[in-house]
């Protein structure tokens, strides 16, 4: 708890001067006032957490965390738990989708096993920072104790540090790997909005109606069972969450820690970032949306953190696609308020004409 | 009128083999069916483009289409005119939102003059196509004649032949600078869609609530008095149509004559996208939508062209600017399609394993 607590303490509050800097070159450039939208409410913030208005986004690394959930014994995914540890090799192969939307953006891909139940060899280029192998069935318990529920958010904050460790980075991405984890995803939407299971979960991976009812079913069950408190995160994240989730939290306390900007992607990234902001909302100015899920809970976390997503392409995948898919977008933000004349600098370019 | 009639003659159906196969692979890779949702779709209608399930977008053109319009003398825009000819200058020199945003996509800007009204030095390394100096004002009479209009297409098709000729080149996107055309585009809009001009008039570059009725006000006198006939697409560009909106529909029509696909921006360059597919109905398949438009009048058009935006990023900018960035989209899609291991070649490599 201690290294989570002193990460939180070490958040910076942004740069207000770089940001008002950056709000009056925006509004200078030769263009109308506000003509490039979101990107240039990205470029100020991102002026704000660098304090420089020539911000480069160089290194850019996406950590998709992993991890395996106990409510899978309820029939609530598609796809058999097995494919957890099989996709976290695809990822280190290369072939997966996070791996080619990485390379596009050119981020590199690190993986993470926070809780899958499965043995990795150690020499497997992953963090290795298992916790549990998988969480408990939540419908019938907790998922997790305090303690590992702590134990997955410092695991998400050291592999930030040991990837600072290996230099300086610019922009992290959050992703996320886990059969099933669209339960506990809602689960931690319904603790914190008041909202029923039934008004938030959607279909995950693509489930029919009678499937649907069921798995809303079972997280009514496990939130009547554990009855998580929405005034403790710890609380919510240990009662009906998973470790890849702490994890990815521990990614957002971590990268506002270091002042290094955070996307995060889908609906099981934007849990584990919702838990982050209601433990340090410090941390909050430094996230970013990267994708719009087509999950219906998605929605609810975006507008309590008070964030709007820079795609919307239908993606219902996770992994960190979206957020990689993003990065190209925060760096053209930053392009343009960087480089984009100003209607002083065209005149002198006129007037040398 | 032959340049015109032949390349429309030319443009060749998609090949829906490759389009097949494409879709074949996409649902076999080791992903959830349909979880990258748009971009599986663009992925697999630019496979039946070039006829292969690897293609690469190498060589990008924007090429923005500058024109102006006599209807800026009933006080439409909120810039003066002079800032056209001023705008592309600074695409010459690269220091507009467009260059910014073409570096960032790799893609190269190329300016075209259809119809600014001042005299630019032929040295200019500018497409220099002028059809006459700005159109008519069209709250007055036809903007443009028959021939006018004809010719500014013709223009746009060249500027494809000219840039095919220097190399194959694998994605175009339109873009256009034209101080008061989202007049003559929301006049398109309105023409083919029966609606009124109330319906489809937004506010530009920043109208108030005064300077929109009036702008309403002029849009439908010069549909009264013109009465543009949506069956006749030229008519349509000749009576309230402008120049940079006749070049753009000529790229559209090129493009697709060479093969190639074509990105269309904000509301102006929508509606030259429009005129192409009612002249061209072949070409439409080679249509992607970059961005949409905060403009009300771009809905219309995207429901009626069948297209779906590739971002939503609140731009109302034009010169290009969200056809720019959803080259990068585009790219991606491609990546996605032919990098992303099916769930046979993931069993492959885990039995190498």
């Amino acid at each position: 708890m201690k290294r989570l607590e002193a990460c939180i303490a070490g958040i910076k509050p942004l740069d207000e001067t770089a940001f008002e800097a950056a709000r009056e070159r925006l509004r200078n450039q030769a263009r109308p006032a506000g003509s490039l939208g979101v990107l240039e409410e990205v470029g100020a913030r991102l002026a704000a957490i660098f304090g420089t208005l020539d911000v480069h986004l160089r290194k850019r690394i996406v950590v998709a965390c992993a991890g395996d959930h106990g409510i899978c014994e309820e029939g609530v995914s598609l796809f058999p738990p097995e494919v957890t540890a099989q996709m976290v090799y695809n990822f280190v192969q290369g072939g997966a989708s996070i791996n080619v939307l990485a390379r596009h953006a050119k981020a590199r891909v690190a993986a993470a096993d926070l809780g899958v139940d499965a043995a990795f060899d150690p020499e497997l280029p992953i963090f290795h920072k298992k916790v549990r192998r998988g969480t408990r069935n939540f419908s019938r318990g907790p998922a997790l104790t305090r303690e590992e529920a702590v134990r997955s958010i410092e695991a998400g904050i050291e592999i930030v540090e040991e990837l600072a460790a290996e230099g300086p980075f610019h922009l992290l991405g959050t992703g996320d790997m886990g059969i099933g984890n669209t339960s506990p995803s809602t689960a931690i939407i319904a603790a914190f909005s008041g909202l029923s299971a039934a008004d938030v979960t959607g279909r995950g991976t693509g489930l029919d109606d009678g499937a649907l009812a069921h798995k809303i079913e079972v997280i009514e069950r496990g939130l009547a069972l554990n009855r998580p408190d929405p005034a403790d995160p710890i609380d919510v994240l240990a009662k009906v969450g998973g470790l890849e989730i702490g994890g990815i939290a521990g990614l957002v306390i971590g990268a506002a820690g270091y002042g290094i900007p955070v996307i995060c992607d889908g609906l099981i990234s934007t849990a584990g970032a919702l838990i982050a902001c209601e433990l340090a909302p410090a941390a909050r100015p430094y996230l970013f949306a990267g994708h719009h899920s087509v999950e219906i809970g998605h929605r609810f976390m975006l507008e309590h953190l008070r964030l709007r997503p820079l795609l919307d392409l239908r993606f219902r995948l996770g992994e960190g696609t979206g957020a990689a898919l993003a990065m190209e977008l925060m760096d053209a933000a930053t392009r343009i308020l960087a480089e984009i004349k100003t209607f002083e600098e065209v005149a002198i370019a006129d007037a040398q004409r």
